[in-house]
């Protein structure tokens, strides 16, 4: 049975140690003490070590049931789901006005690290809610978001995305769901979803579906797209459930994990639905749902990393095979634990370096998303969509790489179900899939978010590094040698990509699309060294002022060494890929493969 | 369902245009014309695509049962297995001494390669019967050749290998099987082996298990460790099948992947068991049996990565997603191939170049082996004893990889187990780790093969390369530019890490062996590098000599310069990584991970 013990101690290091989140200046963040913090995430530790973790091997093995239309999900997810709801989880970061207890997105993201981290084919039920919430909240009308905001925060309704169809998935232009409308302003909606996350199952009383569909006379491709309430049962004007609707779960997907989420294909016969936001207009209100879903995928990917990486370390503290090459550490027992071996070590150490430089990368953007919704900061706004793609294409190539990396640590045990390192490989596979493949965010970054308002954003981007190089620089031989340098020659390979790009733009938009899963990766590196770089900062001045335990900080310290000797240099590859251009991706007739 | 097309054309290729084997003056090698390597390959294709393929996610979904200690196989397999026996499959490669057809190691690596894309679970259970062939054909007695190998070589009978313990898995030294002395000059063997593929299973009349034990007396560690044939039945004077022997299988492992293969717990309570070789030698008769398998499993890891990239490739030709930025190539059709968008040729790319890369590497391999074996050539056999770790280790990881890549070409119909991709990920996993895992094969590679000999197999490698560049630098100004210089440059990278190891090496051994994963990745690209550029060139001559489909040969050159310009410059991260010395892994205490 995997173990699962909750990184609050990493987590309060990165909230108040580097981001001094009390003293942002954002609103709400005033109240963000050490110790309200630490209470919040010592609540959330205890039903995620305790509740969520112990079910996620069984919600594994069972899987969901889908028998005369019921989907049943495993046995003791619906009372981890009332607890979810008693506790006031689900409520967390949501909108007062309807319910919520209007904590920052940077708790929920927090407390959401936790919960994927201990289960995470379990939570995508409330992740879904979540961002049907979201969509409902910024675009619904006011009559929408009251009859479906209070159920969807209190968690006693649940929320879907229906994107994907048989022949459609990427290319949404393709849809071809219909939308009718009717007499009393509302539509028949009619068509096959697949692959619908959540689409049905036994833990919430109503099911809020958010379907994309065409209105006839709309224009081609995502221009003739509306977005659309499709209530599981319908609701009264007194609230109450009124007549099933007519949406069905034609059959679950078996897949390779998160086989404790229900995946469903959903059928629309004529169901009534309810235009969301404007007509044709679908394309907006959904990608409100997907910007939040991407960076809470990225959250996935690396949540899945550090449960993993737990497991691989508690087994080489533990294993005893072979001997120390300097000389026994364990003289009395028949071998020393495999810790002790370099290759354990450097295993270990990528996976470690990269899950902290991860937290510290998505609570930043966290932070971003705060200081953009609550003190209406455009920079923050531009800046974390254009780190979005990077957030999840990144973070969850790495994070599955990660897990890859602990189930190795164990050798034949990782391979064998018993010890569940191989679950989290299983699961965390998804991450790299959907909200839009990896391929996706890549093409998102370098053929949209880049150029957005001439490039505003990157070159902001380019001037934070610096001036915080600027800043630091010259205080500490060792730390400019260790960190500063390495991450100003990492952020110098991204600029020179970045020129790249442009150098060739006009002439050959190719170049830059034959290189932009490298552009994501280098761009990854240079924001977990830009983090790292933060960290190293914080815990030096930690050291220095005697504030928290010194050797957690000096293995801060060590951590970010490694990462930045050890895993920055992958810049330059990407760099020598991105510059051989498009020619050595675009030669080959399709035949010819 | 997954297709599986057995790339014949593609290891013609190797054979004969990149290795010209039946010029290559190995004796057994003079018959290796093209038409007769055609019709072995041909029938193995049909066999594999036929018979195997389609079997392969019936294991899969079925796996094996134990019931009152029978293991059964899935549906299919003992039929499968017959018509293997019948074909002569089995007796491909081995001694005709004991009824085997005599081919090269080459021609039986061929055709492994076909076996295993096609049914990778399956195909163990003949290929551990191989290993226990090959060690007691080179350690047992005339008796026990006499006895076994014969039913072995047919493979009415099959073979295992038992090293593994609870609780020693790469540190046999720990093993705690014992063998007592009977009087009859037998053994009786005692103790619990897990992880043992084809253990028990229902496809043989007997199983000869070749079990590592340590008799009383012998010395502390590996030094007292010896190898015993240990069978399912005893067999009687005459050849028949005796006595049950007292060896049962207690368990079935439930695992990741390969489910079509039966992994056991095996108890031995003082069951008979007769010595093989030499008392307190076991673990040298075992290397035998090892390296072999570590070939092999290098085969399986780049096979595994072929049938994922036929389906990803497939898939990608045939599903209509999105525009081609340059203007539509299907403009009757709703959207294009996905083949056409630059980012899905990154991907099949690297999955192409690295596959058909690994096969030339492990061709080349396969020729050293005959070359050492059936020409006594003693450079040939230091030079596979050098590479063998690079194979195992930089073939699997790179194989698994481009299973997962290729998985992700198909999105979302990647993650459910209908396209079948997800299986090749989950079969492919183990690869990485069985036959030593990939970290335990790099420190072989760093702690034992690099200085072997004062170096001697490494310096010829260079000498090689350093000959093969200067003979043709200088012909052709572009073959030059795209694949000698990275070659060059690569090769460079690779003796700068060399050096570096050997400057450290006497101060501080952790320096290596931090940088030991890293080499081998390093070596494995310079190796397929080098590849790259025989196979560039050998499609060069073809073409100047009108031999071959142009559009076939024009393919292989533009993969090549893929591959150089786009994976080779990896060596410099790694040389990098490795240039950062001990220090980045070794800070940490283990309390502090």
């Amino acid at each position: 049975m995997p173990i699962y013990d909750a990184p609050t101690r990493d987590m309060q290091f990165v909230l108040h140690d580097v981001l001094a989140v009390s003293e942002a200046g954002i609103p709400g963040y005033e109240e963000l003490d050490r110790e309200t913090t630490a209470a919040i995430l010592g609540e959330a530790a205890r039903l995620s070590e305790n509740v969520l973790a112990p079910l996620n091997p069984v919600g594994d093995a069972q899987g969901c049931t889908l028998e005369n239309g019921v989907v049943r999900t495993p046995e003791g997810f619906r009372d981890a789901y009332e607890q979810m709801r008693a506790g006031g989880w689900m409520s967390l970061d949501a909108d007062p006005e309807y319910g919520g207890q209007g904590m920052p997105y940077l708790i929920g993201s927090a407390v959401g690290e936790m919960f994927v981290s201990a289960n995470m084919a379990f939570n995508m039920y409330q992740g879904l809610t979540h961002g049907a919430y979201s969509a409902i909240h910024a675009h619904g009308s006011e009559e929408q978001k009251r009859t479906y905001l209070p159920n969807l925060v209190d968690g006693i309704w649940s929320g879907t995305m229906n994107l994907t169809e048989p022949h459609c998935g990427t290319d949404l232009g393709l849809i071809r769901t219909k939308a009718e409308p009717a007499d009393d302003g509302s539509y028949r909606i009619t068509g096959q979803k697949i692959w619908i996350s959540a689409g049905e199952h036994d833990l919430s009383e109503n099911i809020i579906h958010l379907v994309l569909a065409k209105v006839p006379g709309g224009g081609e491709g995502t221009k003739g797209i509306s977005l659309f309430i499709v209530p599981k049962f319908l609701v009264n004007a007194d609230g109450s459930l009124g007549e099933r609707n007519a949406v069905t779960c034609g059959g679950l997907e078996s897949k390779m994990g998160i086989h404790g989420n229900a995946t469903c294909v959903m059928n629309y016969d004529g169901a009534t639905g309810y235009l969301v936001g404007e007509l044709h207009k679908g394309m907006r209100a959904m990608f409100t749902m997907m910007n939040e879903a991407r960076i809470g995928v990225g959250l996935q990917g690396y949540a899945q990393g550090e449960v993993a990486y737990q497991n691989a370390r508690a087994f080489a503290q533990d294993r005893l095979q072979g001997r120390d090459v300097t000389g026994p550490a364990n003289p009395d027992g028949p071998a020393d634990p495999i810790i002790v071996h370099p290759d354990v070590r450097r295993n270990l150490l990528q996976q470690k370096s990269f899950v902290e430089g991860a937290r510290a990368f998505t609570f930043w953007g966290a932070q971003m998303i705060d200081r953009a919704e609550r003190a209406g900061d455009a920079e923050a706004d531009a800046m974390i969509s254009l780190l979005t793609p990077v957030i999840k294409g990144f973070l969850t190539d790495k994070g599955f790489e990660t897990t890859v990396l602990a189930q190795q640590t164990l050798g034949g045990s990782g391979f064998v179900k018993e010890w569940g390192l191989e679950q989290f490989v299983r699961d965390s596979r998804i991450t790299m899939i959907y909200e839009g493949t990896n391929g996706i965010q890549s093409l998102d970054l370098v053929g949209r978010k880049l150029g957005q308002d001439g490039g505003k954003a990157i070159m902001a981007f380019f001037e934070m590094v610096k001036a915080f190089n600027k800043e630091h620089e010259g205080a500490d031989e060792a730390f400019d040698r260790d960190f500063l340098e390495p991450l100003k020659q990492a952020s110098k390979d991204l600029q020179s990509a970045g020129m790249f790009f442009m150098q060739q733009g006009m002439k050959n938009p190719q170049a830059a699309l034959s290189g932009s899963y490298d552009f994501m990766h280098l761009f990854g590196h240079v924001c977990l060294g830009f983090m790292w770089a933060k960290m190293g900062l914080a815990a030096k001045a930690a050291l220095a002022e005697g504030r928290g335990d010194p050797a957690f900080m000096e293995a801060k310290l060590a951590t970010g060494r490694y990462y930045m000797a050890r895993q920055l240099p992958a810049t330059g590859m990407h760099l020598a890929r991105i510059g051989s251009g498009a020619a050595p991706v675009m030669e080959l007739d399709a035949a010819q493969f």
